[in-house]
């Protein structure tokens, strides 16, 4: 593991994708995307993803030039068609959308169709709450996840995040519906160590901590049991529904990777709401408040995307770290 | 326990409505909102609610006569001031603007402040299908969850309620952020039963199925561990934030019960937006896709909302469940 300066991280992405065909802007947008997320300590779907991609790119799966066209406008609501552009700047210039409109109309909604994976979902929440507004939004996936009950995958994990914005830090929910992502299972296994909470069932069907068990069942767990599942069935439905796009039923791994996403942004425009300008002192109070809770442990309670922050500023201060071999990649691309 | 035609039980509630002094269609919409969850199995914010609803009145805490305000437009969003009229009633005529906005603007959203508890957040689930559109809707709570890492309740556990009209069974998921709601942990505790799986902390900090000691400690769990502590902060920050009212550190029960909520209500007007008619087909394609799915135990797989429509027609065949305590304290009011 080495640790590589911010700006020359995203150079080196940026020299990749001018090089691969990418228009001068969207090369370095989509270069600053990845190096984004891992600078906020998001590595998997950061520079660690980032070699997957062009070979989807390679592969034909995504479309470099092809950028979202309007499919059906209803006042503050919009249909778009992702044309299996680059999943991260559909993204982006969706939830740009979605903000626009909210300006409009108070909330804004932008449901795309046949997108591609979004990488770090967070990025769109942290994107909405620097615009000052505040932003949800969430995708479809593959099957990968069983139904509460069922013993073979029939969900997406479908990430939600939800951002609200605030001077001292973002507020940022950026979860999976699974407990653990097939990433954090392999971590741990990596590591050798168990999971700080069950994570699915074992080939036995028993609930498990290790998660080399769950890799080999396929039987991640769900958040909250029933809960994530039903939460998960849901939030597909509506993303294929609002966007005309695929349900996760539809979306099988076209022999190397799950392509054709629906995906929903939400904006709500916060500071017309907010008149008074009461927002930001309520933010501040919600989080005081839980900071102030009796910990259970050593550790005082933090507020989603507090550790996201503290992250950012260690490595943008010490330079972002690579793993040796991704950044070797890197240097051959 | 015993058995009550549905009407019997809609037309003595509303009379007791009428004597307390509810005008007369706010009696009859109010008293349809109680036992349409008794109706559909929902005991515990139905029929059994009711002598504490007529209580919270006559503390002067919810007032009859009281309907939302507007306080604020933006377009396809709006600011309403319960003004602390009846939560159900506050919730319902909530999502009715909602639903008007969106008709007007593809999406709509209302934003409550100053309301009453909603009893079942379900009801306004199936209200958003029932008239063809999909509904988002949550509410804050006082604190009664501990944020993942404190052993003090800093959270609600602000259901949130998410409905997608179907022909054959609207999909509607109504979960709270905590794995159990205290009402069903005194259900298992007078059941003498154990929890199906671990709902929270004892004394001592270990996780436990035993609800006895879960209330004894104040410490049940979020869904999903940090992931459902996340969403509840930032469901009840939204709530808060868009509405202007209170948040969950601001509601403290006044002396009594809770009081003056947050609440949130989204519509989605997918009549217009699902031009090509595709979205039925979609959505049944969703539920056969699980219902497929090969089970890990003796039961098939179910969608959200399936196991309410079975309750609701063996209820409706039968009679509503109404425990004798709770009828004949009806018939003394």
């Amino acid at each position: 593991m080495t640790r590589i300066p911010y700006q020359e991280l995203c150079d080196v992405l940026r020299k990749i994708l001018l090089k691969i065909g990418f228009e001068g802007e969207r090369a370095e947008l989509c270069a600053r995307l990845f190096t984004d997320s891992s600078r906020d300590g998001i590595y998997s779907h950061g520079l660690n993803r980032f070699p997957r991609f062009v070979e989807m790119i390679k592969r034909g799966l995504v479309d470099i030039h092809a950028k979202p066209e309007l499919r059906g406008s209803f006042g503050a609501l919009e249909r778009w068609d992702g044309l299996r552009g680059p999943g991260n700047l559909n993204a982006y210039s969706s939830m740009e959308r979605a903000i626009a409109l909210c300006r409009q109309s108070g909330i804004g909604c932008v449901a795309l169709a046949n997108t591609n994976h979004w990488m770090r979902g967070g990025s769109y929440g942290w994107q909405a709450a620097d615009a000052g507004v505040i932003g949800i939004c969430w995708t479809n996936t593959m099957p990968n996840l069983p139904p509460w009950g069922a013993s073979e995958p029939r969900l997406g994990n479908n990430p939600l995040v939800i951002a609200v914005p605030r001077g001292d830090g973002h507020i940022v929910v950026d979860m999976a519906m699974s407990q653990f992502s097939y990433g954090t299972l392999e971590s741990y296994r990596m590591r050798g160590e168990q999971l700080p909470v069950p994570g699915g069932f074992d080939l036995k069907g028993e609930l498990t901590r290790d998660p080399g068990a769950i890799e080999a069942s396929a039987r991640p767990l769900p958040i909250g049991y029933w809960k994530g599942s039903g939460l998960a069935l849901i939030l597909d439905s509506l993303a294929a529904l609002l966007s005309g796009g695929n349900a996760t039923h539809q979306i099988t791994p076209d022999s190397y990777e799950e392509t054709a996403l629906s995906q929903v942004f939400l904006a709500f425009d916060l500071p017309s709401i907010d008149k008074g300008g009461l927002a930001a002192q309520v933010t501040n109070q919600i989080i005081e408040y839980v900071h102030d809770a009796k910990a259970s442990g050593d550790q005082r309670v933090r507020y989603p995307g507090e550790r996201t922050l503290e992250i950012r500023k260690q490595n943008l201060a010490e330079g972002v770290p690579v793993e040796a071999q991704i950044w070797q990649a890197l240097q051959d691309m």
